[in-house]
């Protein structure tokens, strides 16, 4: 209680722009994270995203002069221009979202400009997801769509390729927080999970009960399901690469919830066009996913339009993350999900 | 050990008739079970039923005198007029399926043969889809797939409807083996669950941690996702008409893996040609779905083609069950998953 209304006492003297659009508002902050956070922040205002030039939106800025932003998918980009003016005033731009280079040009970090994301706070929408896909992969859910919705279709019989998740060995590229949080979903199914992730240390994979595939061919040679969720770091460009692919057995199931640029995209249409492996994708090298993409209308492929990040009724989660970094910030204490200037070039 | 050998031995005398197609022998009985059936039952005999008829089927009963038969989708149908002959040597038909009606007059069960089916060891496989469902339904899965394959389609910005699972309220309508099974998997999602199902003791609800809706209504009022498994009764037909339909909330989701015939079909058409309510379907009052249905093209309706039941690599959790029986039915114990003259007109 003291260290809340500490908190506020030391945020009532800092201004604080909410540069946020209704929508964002409405799912962002919803109540009652709103409502704490005006509560925090008494010294607050707010700016309309809606139309907003980059330079209408500098001049917001320069004109109320706040210590803070707190920013979204509809801010305005700051201007490298008006980066002098800016930083006289700003330390913190309290980001809601995950993408950071579209809308903060690297010199205001490197000249000091405090930033935050959505860090982790995403992770079990994204991990639900990948079950979504596991699943609907497993299933053939895609081809039973179009074929029951748009042919009439009905089982041809008791015989056909169809599997369950209950036991199947589970290989994750990538360790981190979505992985975790997957490893959670996957709980109840009891299957084997394995993963690549040189970074993570032994103790996170023990308390997970995850094993280690010491090499990336291993993991793709012994998964039943292999979910993709390794980080874009320039060396992870296209790391999942034809051989790597036609490692997976037939029957198998190849997943991505984590970053298109990882798999090289040529390789993954080949197998996915040869029809033996069930593929589940959220993301893709480019994206939009190009009309003409060879992947449309393969009944092995369940397509998602990059909709793993969190669903509507789960941004809220985001904000909960952005009211307790102010309250880190107003308190002199180190942020979560801090973006640090080598964490810059990795976020997509 | 001894206990084992025992059975063993008690087995020896009796001939047991394997009446199954390959397909089954390969999915049901796949190892290890296969070879621990063969183990137990020594004077065993296989006959293949591709092309059997139910008359040439009687004439192999009544050459070789089977005590057991084991039986499955392909097994004919005893015949009733032959019913005095085969029970002269018949005393157990451990069924690997559901069904029963099909396969076995009730005349037989009427004069004492004991028959067991799959009775709960395939409750994780439906649960498993009803899951998938709801993810579906949550995600509008089926409406990116169709609209992704067929109409190059991409997300239309970061606002549209869409839901996770985390924390919605969840309504089970039946709380069986499949229900109790759905809790387990959906543990990690921290979702409230309430259950409508009259027969089942306060004490088994506590010890999952549900709640208990008094009226069905009110399940229906409560749920943001509704679960249909009650099971078919001649008192449940229909049982979710019109009026329980239209109390759940647009923006919810209806999905059934249980008994098509428990929902007033017309009304489901009506309610998912409104649009409001996210529908995932595994079965339906017709089965299979007629070609014409109006279910059919509708984006809202997730639609599969009564594939809730084991996949291919679950069935052998059902040859577990008869081999755990055939061991029960030698030592002289109770079966489990017997069919009763009552249960009998409930499984359909």
């Amino acid at each position: 209680m003291s260290d809340r209304s500490g908190d506020a006492s030391m945020m009532s003297k800092r201004q604080v722009l909410l540069a946020l659009s209704d929508d964002e508002i409405d799912d962002f902050l919803a109540e009652p994270v709103r409502r704490e956070m005006l509560a925090l922040c008494p010294n607050h205002r707010r700016v309309d995203t809606a139309g907003l030039t980059p330079e209408q939106y500098a001049d917001e800025l320069t004109a109320y002069r706040p210590e803070i932003v707190v920013s979204a998918w509809s801010t305005p980009a700051l201007l490298e221009s008006r980066l002098p003016e800016i930083l006289e005033f700003l330390r913190y731009d309290c980001h809601l979202t995950g993408t950071i280079r579209r809308f903060i040009p690297k010199a205001y970090l490197e000249a000091g400009l405090l930033v935050s994301n959505w860090g982790s706070s995403i992770s079990d929408s994204v991990a639900e997801c990948a079950l979504l896909l596991i699943l609907s992969a497993l299933r053939r859910a895609t081809a039973w769509a179009l074929g029951m919705h748009l042919e009439g279709m009905w089982k041809p019989g008791n015989y056909f390729e169809n599997y369950s998740l209950f036991g199947r060995r589970v290989g994750i590229h990538g360790f981190g927080a979505i992985a975790r949080e997957l490893v959670h979903l996957l709980r109840p199914f009891a299957v084997p999970i394995s993963t690549y992730s040189p970074s993570v240390p032994d103790e996170i994979l023990t308390e997970y009960g995850v094993d280690r595939a010491v090499h990336l061919r291993d993991l793709f040679d012994w998964s039943q399901v292999l979910v993709e969720l390794a980080p874009l770091k320039p060396e992870n460009r296209h790391i999942v690469d034809r051989d790597l692919l036609q490692r997976l057995e037939p029957g198998s199931v190849f997943v991505n919830v984590g970053r298109g640029a990882c798999v090289d995209q040529q390789a993954l249409i080949e197998m996915a066009v040869a029809g033996h492996v069930q593929i589940g994708l959220d993301v893709y090298e480019e994206e939009p996913l190009p009309v003409d993409s060879p992947l449309r209308g393969l009944r092995n492929v369940t397509l998602l339009p990059h909709i793993g990040g969190p669903t509507r009724d789960r941004r809220i989660e985001s904000g909960k993350l952005a009211l307790a970094n102010l309250k880190r910030y107003a308190g002199g204490k180190t942020l979560v999900a801090q973006v640090s200037r080598d964490s810059y070039d990795r976020i997509t």
